[in-house]
């Protein structure tokens, strides 16, 4: 597997008095499309957090090309694009179901560090799964 | 000190597409009342958790009376009404500060516990300061 | 159908740094349980928006018997219990799916309105396929 | 004025269970500091609104350097550092305030559009105001 697809849907919590998706909940879609992709290939991301192994976020890109609203599918598509001794990132897209439009696309690079946020290298049962990609 | 009462303003973020502040928000805000009341009182609320101590909500009740949106600032008024042997209550009023309109009341109830959720007895600290009262 | 439940998995999001589910997040599910409610009904609430019908909530009551946390799968079962001349009334029961421990039970009060919130007739369509029941 | 600052304070709600800030909460406090900039200008973002002009967000990017948690003060510093003729740039960087380390920096683009997100000319108000600076 090297991309990865994963609906969700657009809750109206998410939604602002502009009447579309506030900007941030994309970076939420996003954590829960790396969840689906570690689960999809046989990594519980709870197992790394249990062994005191986390994955927090170093930076991330987001570039919004059409809004969305309340109860529209969204496809968010993902890959991990790069993969070092400790850290890796994932790319994003995210598409509107009913039309097919490109809404946003995204980045994000993550280290794998200890639970003092001290890197570590990234788990073997991470390199020997993850394939890299380009969306 | 008895009543105690805080200001925040409604966040762009916390508006939907109703064009309203979203109704699970005003239970964040009164979690920052708390926070806030407590910091009046003297005690600080991050120093239970590094003894242990947390105070998880066990229920919480929310009349919405008026709409409140971006922009908007509210005065959070909050006091203790019930004060038990490993349990408290708090009540909530919330008001638009521009026309003084009371647009929401609430309350929460709590208990003392350890980090796996078992009650304790309400730390002395806090029974020597926490004055029992009603809205 | 009177009772219908709808799964949603528990976002890193959600959680909070005492390692649960934040409180408010609840009331955010209750929302994703009613508006798939009424899809299972065959009502789309983003028609009646569109129609200028809003259904906003009047009361909410929660209380939590157990903490969730991350990737915890949630059923949120739900009912009318009420149904009036202008408002109705849901009931919640959130199941941790594991292990089938009731974690939250809850309600809402809703009023069906126009867009400048007036209390208006509950719709036809809805007075048509809603089945008042108790959890 | 040029850059300008405006503080918050952590909520418990904005933490997750790895004890931190979550990442996309980050987005949020960068639109209160641009609601308080315009407000510190004279300029009242709610006007716009009133006259049919938003100000979406084109894209975002953000870094983090250090984590952040429950009540923490932390100061965003906020300023324009690119004015064109349908969109602006805002620089952000958030320190903490208790050591002063600078834990966050990020930018957002942003286009003024009218109600149907179609670009329109920067309102003259912030024109006259606005001083593009570097942080």
């Amino acid at each position: 597997m090297d991309k990865f697809s994963y609906d969700v849907r657009v809750r109206y919590a998410e939604t602002d008095r502009m009447g579309v998706s506030y900007y941030a909940n994309y970076l939420v879609w996003f954590e829960v499309a790396r969840t689906e992709y570690f689960r999809a290939l046989g990594v519980n991301y709870t197992e790394f957090e249990k062994r005191g192994i986390f994955l927090p976020v170093l930076s991330v890109q987001c570039s919004y090309f059409a809004p969305t609203t309340y109860d529209d599918l969204l496809t968010i598509t993902t890959c991990v694009n790069s993969l070092k001794r400790t850290s890796l990132s994932f790319q994003y897209r995210v598409t509107r179901k009913a039309d097919g439009v490109v809404v946003v696309e995204g980045s994000t690079v993550h280290a794998f560090t200890d639970s003092s946020f001290k890197p570590i290298r990234i788990p073997d049962e991470v390199l020997n799964v993850v394939k890299v990609a380009l969306l």
